[in-house]
């Protein structure tokens, strides 16, 4: 009867997902999921244009049905003992609020307005704003604000998209008292504790997308800021200087969402973080080895002792931020910008005749129309998947970039685009997976020898999310291709799980988050080994992958 | 009742067209069409080795077919009047004869062996082959004999198919006497005059495909044909050395024949020639304008007068060869090789998923799944035009090669591959389509070009073939990437018109083409003007256009 139980909340790109955990043994009670409903609607998207937006009010829906959903499969008695709540979510995501921590998005005047909306760390509207900032940073005769953040600021960050919405949006620019983000508004809401000057902000998140470091106290200086863009200045005081690492605690539940999530008031909410970041906790991380979340997108996370790291700067990454994984530990993030979202996009590709063309047809029951293409999308997949297995390596002569999205890592660059290479008239569409699939493991590879190369070594992967249990296929071909044994997570929700641990350090249940992590974190279920023939085949073509990559990039600049 | 008739027989690619025509107006009575039934089955084809084969049972059943049709709708007055038969087919389509000029696949021990049937032109099989005759012609010491081929030898031809097969099937080896062009056999049948050594062989085929040149009196001497391969050795002597225009009588139709097709017998059969070189006479070619047949594949056809081309050596198209157009001028040949196979090809990966996976649904009825697949693969062009249409220009920052099935002019090159670069998460169906159409234009505008750059000048284009009339957006981009008025020929069957005024010269009603052709070629129905603001544009994408082409080329070499 003396078992505690926590939370994890994990907010990714389409749901977000409520686990109860065990405390002491980390085992996984229950869970429930809700999607965005606006979201899953296509709402304030723009997918051509690569605008992504999300509503606060879909994150505090789906939040209450997550947890009910979890905790109605718990005893009483379970509930009651939850002492802790964990926070991660997507980022960069960051949105605008007013001088009471209320994302514009909440009030009546702005509700339909995607300014003022958590912008998705996959939009890339403010391309143009990253480009000058790096600009500044690089040729202001001061500090290259950018040099722990892999020496490139991104348009999936939060400075790049903060310009890109003063300058689009008088509105929401006149509104704007301060921003924040996902991981640090959801704490906020959750303690009562939103007031943006004293709302207790990611480490993860400031430390690894606002260019903060203790090296210059904090954000950027106000000299920086405003000579970028006049309409920055004097953000900086309406913003922070103090951050929070994720064992600690941003505050407690208040009664009103005690009630509303039907745990116990008063309880423990840990300091959020990013997903990826507690995924790797959840993940059991350790040095030398990094943690792949291969999703939509992936985001690779690496532990580095200080010895190791001294004062280098890891160029190329998106950022080295002490504790923003494990305190005591240098957190590195890498990334790519589009995984499961490449083999997504043909899936769109290959389901355009279905949506566009099945509803108009005559004479046949629209309720069997719409069974259908639902029968065929889900099918899809699998069948891609099956078929791009028969094909042998290398056969169909066609090489794929992956950057359909960008490129976060290494050396972001969200003007980058992708490609097919080598078709013929006999390219069938599982050759054409096959191939981005390829492409995306190839991308994978680029990360693993960035930070090789900058001299972080990488002994195994460790892989967790969704595309990590549900493809063998992907799983095998990324194995080979980075030539390194593939360890998956047991653990369906590591992110949930990592924020469960977070949780449980926040509630004082462990002292700290490795001594909570070797007790809670996820086994493993299955490693894929690398084919050694099949690895030296991968070899060859990555260097044309690398190759390709170099020749098409002039192509995707104009 | 002193009207005279033709008939005019076109070999496509899928099917044959029978066409019955006044021989004074030029007016097209009726027609009819036949596919070819084992090829539409897919027999004796594999697409992922670009390995395209023909049975001539295929020619012979559908020819049947397609003239009892067209007649079918004639009076017997009509029927009773037709004075000739002219025939064009594809090329160069050669296949391997008996002693009595039987293709192999028509006995009983080769019927279903692929390399004793037709090897359709868009084979690329012969790849190394081709490869081994250019070394050969330009480091043997002696004349280049693909100089009037353009300077280049196709894969896609006579000699490199030949050596092919004769390596690649020891029994077609054995049992092949002599070879035929389709165009060349068909006449043969009909006229009963099959001795390889005798048998009429087109003036066309041997001078485009066959490096045949009165310069160096015929085929290329033994001595330079046995140096690619003795394999070779021999076979000049039982192919042939005289080669005749098509305004000349290749004998008469036979009993046999005359009673099989419900023709008179002892009419006029005239020689033989390729598709697009008819069909340039059956859209009024003449001086300074380009024909284009746009299929699955392009011809492009110009004539030039013996004083503009003189001894001068066009490089880089598909060959300069006297009278293989018109008697009296050079003709003057080049083309895609992929055109609308380009767009099927995509039509092909779009339809992936209806004839994967909807066979397999269960609780459907199989004539309704049949129904659907079909009623949706019919929309898909539809749709992909009508959208496509509506993308702005560039907007979608696509960029493609058409080069799917390798690049026929200029200078062929069968190992080139296609290529679409640019693609984002928010790239669509029609957003891919548009940029293949757009790919295949600057594919034409490449040809035009290369003609110009050589001293051929260019004012117009004449369309002919199923795209000129079936889709006026491919057609529009078309005259904007080219720059020029783009005409297209009433005739819906100008390549058959073609060879039914071919008929009308053979049977003695025209003294020559010209004439014939003044008074039985096709009108025009539409011309497309290039709008002068995209056709800056296309200016603009044309030069990237090249230069990926050029940046690419070495990644399809190996």
């Amino acid at each position: 009867m003396s078992e505690k139980y926590v939370l994890g909340l994990d907010f990714g790109s389409d749901s977000v997902r409520a686990l109860v955990v065990n405390a002491d043994s980390g085992e996984e009670l229950s869970s429930g999921v809700s999607f965005y409903r606006r979201w899953m609607e296509g709402k304030y998207c723009q997918p051509s244009l690569n605008q992504f937006r999300q509503h606060p009010q879909d994150y505090l829906d789906s939040m209450t049905e997550a947890v009910k959903e979890a905790l109605d499969q718990c005893s009483p008695g379970v509930r009651d003992r939850i002492a802790g709540i964990g926070i991660d979510t997507t980022g960069s995501t960051p949105c605008a609020v007013n001088r009471e921590g209320v994302p514009l998005a909440l009030l009546d005047e702005f509700k339909e307005n995607p300014n003022a909306m958590f912008i998705l760390w996959k939009d890339h509207t403010a391309v143009e704003e990253a480009a000058e900032i790096n600009e500044r940073a690089w040729n202001w005769g001061g500090v290259d604000y950018t040099k722990y953040e892999g020496g490139v600021y991104s348009s999936e960050w939060f400075w790049a998209k903060i310009l890109h919405t003063l300058r689009e949006d008088e509105k929401v620019r006149e509104a704007a008292f301060s921003w924040v983000e996902h991981c640090d508004w959801i704490p906020a809401v959750l303690t009562g504790r939103t007031d943006p000057l004293t709302m207790k902000r990611s480490r993860c998140a400031a430390g690894h997308k606002a260019m903060w470091h203790e090296e210059w106290g904090g954000l950027p200086p106000e000299e920086f800021l405003a000579g970028i863009d006049p309409l920055l200045a004097g953000l900086r005081e309406r913003l922070y200087e103090k951050t929070y690492t994720s064992d600690e605690r941003a505050g407690e539940l208040t009664e009103e969402w005690a009630e509303r999530l039907g745990l116990p008031a008063g309880i423990a909410v840990a300091v959020g973080a990013f997903d990826a970041h507690l995924g790797a906790i959840g993940a059991g991380i350790k040095e030398r080895t990094l943690v792949k979340i291969m999703g939509t997108s992936t985001c690779d996370i690496m532990i580095a002792a200080y010895e190791v790291i001294g004062k280098k700067l890891i160029r190329g990454i998106c950022g080295q931020v002490d504790g923003s994984v494990i305190p005591g530990y240098i957190g590195l993030e890498a990334g790519q910008s589009g995984f499961g979202d490449v083999y997504a996009w043909f899936r769109s590709i290959l389901s355009w005749p279905l949506r566009s063309i099945i509803p108009d047809l005559e004479g046949i029951d629209d309720g069997l129309k719409g069974n259908i293409i639902k029968a065929v999308e889900k099918q899809i997949p699998v069948r891609l998947t099956e078929e791009a297995e028969k094909l042998p390596l290398e056969e169909s002569g066609l090489l794929a970039l992956d950057w359909l999205n960008g490129r976060r890592t290494p050396f972001a660059d969200q003007t980058l685009k992708g490609a097919i290479i080598g078709l013929n008239l006999g390219t069938t569409a599982p050759a054409v997976f096959r191939a981005l699939v390829e492409a995306t493991a190839f991308g994978a590879r680029a990360i693993n020898e960035q930070f090789i190369n900058e001299g972080v070594e990488i002994d195994e992967v460790i892989a967790i999310g969704g595309i990590s249990k549900k493809n063998e296929f992907v799983m095998q071909v990324t194995a080979d291709v980075l030539n390194m044994p593939v360890k998956v997570a047991e653990s369906e929700q590591a992110c949930a799980l990592g924020a469960g641990i977070t949780a449980a350090v926040a509630a004082g249940i462990y002292g700290d988050l490795r001594k909570a992590a070797e007790k809670m974190a996820s086994p493993y279920t299955k490693t894929y080994y690398p084919d050694k023939v099949r690895a030296e085949q991968y070899q060859r073509l990555y260097e044309r992958y690398k190759r390709l990559g170099n020749d098409l990039t002039g192509y995707f600049k104009n």
